[in-house]
């Protein structure tokens, strides 16, 4: 797999995100580790929805309006602070991603069906 | 800010991550219950890389060959990860961060420099 | 519940792992901030065990030898980083369990068996 | 060290979570899968404490009374779900710290103040 692929473009959301830092003086506060440690809040409260659902009810929780925005506003958050904290970093995420995929695709053969990370 | 707004994409990602766990049959473990504890190893993983570092020493963790690498792979893994949550729930990844960025900047108007949230 | 009670006594822990830390110049890195990182990598390395087992195979983790002694390790150093982020912000987490459980005795009355923390 | 050194009771604190639990009919949520999410959740609520501190300050909370008591209420809860979890495994707690505790003393000889893991 060629690092050249684009599978991701996240330049418009890094620059809406530097933008909303700047006018906010939220830079003294962004440093990689901070932002570290607002990913693990946010994971958390990601988590939390899931934690006493069943593996089935887990795949419904777009049944449930309420439940669903909650989702999404979690996966929101933790998308935010990743790319806020890759751009911070100066790392090229779509680079990041094809590498790891192509890493991934040489540590888990195609048909090993044993559980495994994606 | 509109919610037609495009400024993220990654429905590619999605269809190399979706055709990745259907040649190795994960499909029976990519629950959103277990693919939100996924995530938390993944961030586990990558505060790990900061947690003994002073927030300076966190800024320049790129100057490191071998640390630059492992954040690129962590900051990856969690996003790989993510994508895949919001792919089985059928969540639409940009809906989500541009409304999320919509209530942000309700919540936090600009020029208020309090530490909260990007 | 009087917070007199005493449910859970660390001193013995506490005085091991200040005396760890001094032997090894550690003062410097345990910070409350630092510690806190470092409980969320421990837990995360925890979580990567269940991460993709149903909940009937996570009752069974202590039937295989490794799996058990990787539980039992993981725990032990969630653990260990709690009592030392107690110790050194001055925690009496005797007071802190003890106070917690009448608030979740009041928050959760018997009988209500609706899915929320112990 | 050996194992036979009583570092930690918790037995009085095993039997009180597994009274709570019974009286609420949760043992039919408390699978280790789903107590090692909680323990994420709890330890994101910790953690998000200390997310915009510096260090420094981060040494200091206790000076702040609400943030005092948000800071024990998180701790316990993180210390309830884990002696939770390892009620449910049957691990004990004593065991696993002391054998984790000999395990550390060998990996960091005394007199290495490199940075790692107490």
């Amino acid at each position: 797999m060629s690092t050249e692929l684009l599978l991701l473009d996240v330049a418009a959301l890094e620059a809406a995100l530097q933008k909303f830092a700047d006018e906010r003086d939220w830079k003294q506060y962004h440093s990689p580790k901070n932002l570290a440690m607002a990913l693990t809040g946010e994971v958390g409260e990601l988590v939390e929805i899931f934690q006493w659902l069943t593996e089935e009810q887990s795949k419904k929780v777009a049944q449930d309006k309420n439940t669903a925005r909650a989702v999404r506003d979690e996966i929101a958050d933790v998308l935010l602070f990743l790319v806020r904290l890759s751009s911070v970093l100066g790392v090229d995420l779509n680079e990041a991603v094809v590498t790891k995929l192509a890493a991934n695709a040489a540590k888990y053969p195609a048909g090993d069906s044993t559980p495994k990370r994606s």
